[in-house]
């Protein structure tokens, strides 16, 4: 079968297609044929060498929608969480590295991880769904506790889990703020249904225009760290929460005083368990809610789509559509 | 009557006892004559001109223990939180500047903020045991969520709060890890139950002793911020959670990586509801927790006593008893 493997780091260009022996289907294992994938940065960061964990050569990708046993199913692509609703188990893992993923004709997965594809989404939506899906679910409702009339901030939207985020927090019932360093990413999010959009690479103190459009936010989710955490942090109510669940601008200075002193809390996330992924999917279901999809590959145009991600140039998922 | 007041800032030096006349209740309020009171670095800071809201001349003190309307009493130092348990409103204060406080021998309070006092416990103990007590009590079970069979990291312990965490961790079967710069310190929380010991000044990598010592704990709590945070958060487990209820070393530098990858929670937290209060008051009686009394001062040796909490000599409250 084809597949898109990394054979050692350095970054997307050392992706290859190749012709690999489909694998097959242990004890309690389903086969599903893949019929579309999705990419996450998880994918380009593993390319990088920037992922704990890393075992080469392996097929690349988290996000799947497929059949398996005749029907249209997608996977939860968090393999071994455990019992702990708190926190995954040590040996927990992610499809693609250490485990072949999902960019490929056939990906071989646990029994449970399998579950029907919500009816309403195409098979491109519906594989764009998984880690961003629940991923946003687990920091939004789960670690975030988002409710009807609130008011989140979401930074640095267009990635596909703060896209994800502001999907929900629109069928949520909650207010919403973005920001981006791109005008057309604002555009995209307003034109979403985001209430507040603001651009932080024109604005640098974007938090004070945070203030000034809505006063303070119940909930900050943020993936970048570093002074863009800080800031999110500084403009959450006295009583409320900021949600981390990634630090690719590198380590943050707290300041402690607001913390303790206007009661914040801080929630650290990542992925979800199998039960987030069930409420992630009964709740896109009940929302009807179509991730955004940026734009759709073939398999064959991986580095392509990978460079997408790297440059992120992306509103939403990209897509790699499988051949059959 | 006689109250040790405070004119200007500069610290505990400039606080004098001086005859000024006794308060008056208006409505919906109730004259305490004071017992005995206890000492809070807060008053200390307020000396030095570091705390928020000052206003003076004041009378100093949030904590006591007196009678009122015939009854033994405690007072509830925290006036006007509010309805929100998740945080006081912004104009909640808590006595002793801008509200006068209880080194004095009468205090007027809201009615609702009286309380009687554990039959357990001495004059001198009950002094000692709001704001430490509530304050330690919702950092260790309202915001921390501690549970029986965990284990606890206190830092700094000696102090009324740490000390307080302490006698509560044992008292709901939690396992104390407990750091002090002084050895003193750390054999009288040995001989108060705690598990395991460490001098922080001594074993400059204390984070890793208690890693040695525990492999990791479930719940950390620290008043200093900075390193002290850091290395604190730092040996939570997976899943964990840290509560903050002070910076006195300053900001922090945390490591983002750490908090999202393991799924970590950190709590802000300061004083404590109504609730809390009478859950506190309420767990001190079911478990017979008797405060640690430091040292008993006379109301005309208050220099003396700010200066003994100044040079952090003390292992638990530091009482005041009020001339009647």
């Amino acid at each position: 079968m084809q597949a898109a493997r990394l054979h050692e780091t350095g970054g997307p260009d050392k992706v290859r297609l190749e012709d690999v022996s489909a694998p097959e289907a242990g004890a309690g294992e389903t086969i599903v044929r893949v019929h579309a994938a999705a990419l996450n940065h998880r994918d380009v960061f593993i390319t990088r060498g920037l992922y704990p964990n890393i075992v080469l050569p392996r097929t690349l990708g988290a996000d799947c929608c497929g059949e398996a046993g005749g029907a249209e199913v997608v996977v939860d692509p968090t393999i071994g969480w455990g019992g702990d609703e708190r926190v995954w188990k040590p040996d927990a893992t992610i499809l693609g590295v250490p485990l072949d993923g999902t960019f490929a004709e056939f990906v071989v997965v646990p029994q449970e991880n399998v579950h029907s594809k919500p009816e309403h989404l195409s098979v491109e939506e519906a594989a764009a769904l998984p880690l961003g899906g629940v991923t946003a679910y687990r920091a939004m409702f789960v670690r975030g506790k988002l409710q009807a009339g609130e008011t989140v901030l979401i930074t640095g939207v267009g990635g596909g889990v703060q896209t994800f985020a502001l999907l929900y927090a629109k069928a949520a019932g909650a207010r919403t703020v973005v920001t981006s360093s791109r005008d057309g990413k604002l555009e995209r999010a307003k034109a979403l249904g985001a209430d507040v959009a603001i651009n932080y690479a024109t604005t640098p103190d974007w938090h004070k225009a945070v203030k000034a459009a809505v006063g303070a936010v119940d909930l900050a989710i943020d993936s970048a760290g570093g002074d863009s955490f800080a800031k999110a942090l500084s403009v959450v109510r006295p009583g409320g929460r900021a949600v981390t669940y990634g630090g690719t601008s590198g380590d943050t200075s707290l300041k402690m005083f607001p913390i303790f002193w206007h009661q914040l809390s801080i929630f650290g996330t990542s992925m979800g368990s199998p039960a987030d992924f069930k409420a992630m999917l009964a709740f896109v279901s009940q929302h009807r809610i179509k991730p955004i999809v940026d734009r759709v590959y073939e398999l064959s145009e991986i580095k392509s789509a990978m460079q997408r991600m790297d440059d992120a140039l992306q509103f939403g998922k990209i897509v790699l559509r499988i051949p059959q």
